[in-house]
């Protein structure tokens, strides 16, 4: 990451949403329904610069020394690195091995003012083959997209349609600390959403540097299953843009997708992982068919029974109330009823541990093991549940059991499992 | 991969080995002697400049519109594609999908006149971090890197010291297509070698682009795997060099390290694996004891009872005889007594194919499926078999029960298992 040039933007000339997407008439509104959206007629599409990441570069309110050390500790050896249970040289090391595939794809086009796969699209490696291949059938074609993808990694694969809603209005440049055109291709009709699990151990120390390892792996994991999966499209003369967590929102997407619920901690809850997971995306006119959105009772559950990410959250960034459109940040989306989650506590807390923080995932009780089959049968006797009316049983049965406790860094050191 | 220029080496100018290594008096002979190395007098260290992929840039005895075409095929979507089966545009994409991990890391220093991981070790990310950490025990430090290795996704991990006879005498320069000096550190004393695992059903598709995805994916796992344990290295403040198929002999290495041995198709033979591995190395100051290699009954099965990789071979570039120092090519090395594989012909069947062959690592008999308990069972079951005195009733069980038999490329794609 470049040194940081002085502030470009103030508070009084902060970027707002150039040209919002109004929803009123929406032909996503049925689609919303399903996915549990609501969007109001108000709502505006988000620009890139008002992201707390890019907050953290050019807005004084975000911006300090912390929380450039927090971006630059990625990269730079020992930066951060304490005399405390899970902040040592140790726990920063794995954390940053862990990072390594992700930080070479950011490196890639720095050069170019851009952050790839942060901040902007990954560039593609190659053209279309310029021999198209023929596509008799979208539906066979998704299936094979889903296998290809599972081959190169994914646990994972849903597909559904561009929606303009969740694309940026304004990307961020890194190099003047100031908004740049969002340039992203509108005429890709279809959405290969897939997800990547994380080490449920290494989730289970947050907070720690040591956690840290799972979102890095699990990043790198993801940055190069995109590109696979764009590449294989590219080979076959289609389109194909490789996406991770720029350009446009990751959690509607997935959720229309059909993989997953929205959660009251802010994430996307999966059937197979809960919230234990990385999205990515690659963009495609590839002719494919499109998922639905599916339910399982998180909502419900979130609504009506449990607040164990709201209570554990140490700087409170997450609501114990119901959704709402109102928003106490410039960094949340505007006109889209939801639980909120306030990024500005979230980040503060983060960049004051130096390194991110994953309390509200681990202790989400859809977080669990399922790397053995009796693991995984009890992980579906329990969301049947905790989607029936014994909700508070299941909550407690959970809360009882352990599931969510820390584990602490030196006993990860001892047992991590390898695989 | 850049255009190439015209030829700078001729075959009256080709490059010879500078500064020859003798091993006579080398304190690593009894190491040999148990790795059944037969290092002679004679022995010279390799010019990258004599390797098969280097010749087929600059002398055109190899060099040819097909050798090239075999190169950029890799980068360039549906080139080689033809109407046949295991040889179409999705067979290509699927190989191409495979190899984009690596073709990012060779892309990353080819300005550098590099070609990271294949020509050149692997630049390094950062520096290593100033704070040293404290290595009280070499063993202690030894465990924790395997197990960090395995979590990235080692499939197997050991530790040898460094042996400058494997390493080469000279560079090869993708820019002037001639030899450049040849700069690897010579005080880094330890080398930690890792194996990742390649798609057994893939491999059992050779001859064909299909069974290229195997290795392309091998390659990408396996660079960003070194990436991240050098990381992890240089974070703890210690020098860590990655490196995968540049630099030295990777098969030596992984031998000494206790990997494998040595197979009649030149290749390692692991006991978990067979020879359906990728090899990748990070060469390191940090403190570090040494593994033992192991024997297993290769050496002997290969000697007295198996020629199946030398009968499969269609260009017979595998030898039916027993080791010899005698070499016919100028990419073999020179002084070492061991079963010899013609690089010539056999890099002159991959070219005609458009796409490399495995065929040699899909018929030995210790390549076997270990994706179950009972597969696993039933491999280690015939390994004692082919180490005991029924040497030949292995063979033949192997060969009744229908190892090593091609899958055809449109059965892959019907039924290739994800994970």
């Amino acid at each position: 990451m470049a040194e940081p040039a002085p502030n470009r933007l103030t508070r009084e000339n902060q970027p707002t949403s150039e040209g919002p997407y109004r929803a009123k008439g929406s032909p996503q509104r049925d689609l919303d329904a399903a996915c549990g959206f609501e969007v109001r007629d108000d709502f505006e599409r988000f620009n890139q610069c008002n992201d707390i990441y890019s907050r953290a570069q050019w807005d004084e309110r975000v911006r300090s020394k912390k929380a450039i050390d927090w971006f630059k500790g990625m990269f730079i050896p020992g930066l951060g690195a304490r005399n405390a249970e899970g902040y040592g040289v140790k726990d920063f090391a794995l954390r940053n091995a862990g990072w390594m595939g992700t930080n070479l794809v950011i490196q890639r086009s720095l050069d170019q003012d851009r952050v790839d796969a942060f901040g902007d699209y990954i560039r593609p490696f190659s053209e279309p083959n310029p021999d198209k291949i023929e596509v008799p059938s979208p539906a066979e074609m998704s299936e094979e997209i889903k296998r290809v993808s599972r081959l190169f990694g994914a646990d994972g694969v849903g597909i559904t349609a561009y929606d303009p809603r969740w694309h940026f209005t304004d990307n961020f440049s890194i190099k003047t600390l100031t908004q740049k055109p969002y340039r992203f291709p509108e005429d890709l009709p279809n959405v290969i959403v897939v997800i990547t699990a994380m080490h449920y151990e290494a989730v289970k120390c947050y907070p720690s540097a040591t956690a840290g390892v799972a979102v890095g792996h699990g990043y790198s994991k993801d940055c190069e299953l995109v590109q696979s999966i764009a590449t294989y499209i590219l080979n076959l003369g289609y389109r194909a843009i490789a996406s991770v967590n720029d350009s446009s929102q990751a959690i509607p997407y997935a959720i229309q997708a059909g993989l997953g619920e929205y959660g009251r901690n802010g994430l996307l809850i999966t059937k197979d992982f809960g919230p234990r997971v990385r999205i990515g995306r690659i963009h495609t006119d590839l002719p494919l068919t499109h998922d639905k959105p599916i339910r399982f009772g998180v909502r419900e559950f979130c609504d009506t029974t449990c607040r164990r990410c709201a209570e554990a959250c140490p700087p409170q960034a997450i609501s114990h109330d119901a959704p709402t459109e109102r928003v106490p940040t410039q960094s949340q989306m505007k006109g889209i009823r939801k639980w909120q989650v306030d990024p500005e506590r979230c980040f503060k807390f983060w960049t004051n541990q130096g390194t991110e923080c994953g309390i509200c995932m681990r202790v989400c009780p859809y977080n669990k093991d399922v790397s053995r089959w009796w693991k995984r049968l009890y992980y579906r006797f329990w969301q049947r549940l905790a989607a029936s009316p014994l909700k508070r049983a299941a909550l407690k049965l959970d809360v009882a059991l352990g599931f969510g406790k820390r584990m602490k860094p030196s006993e990860y050191w001892r047992r991590f499992r390898t695989r």
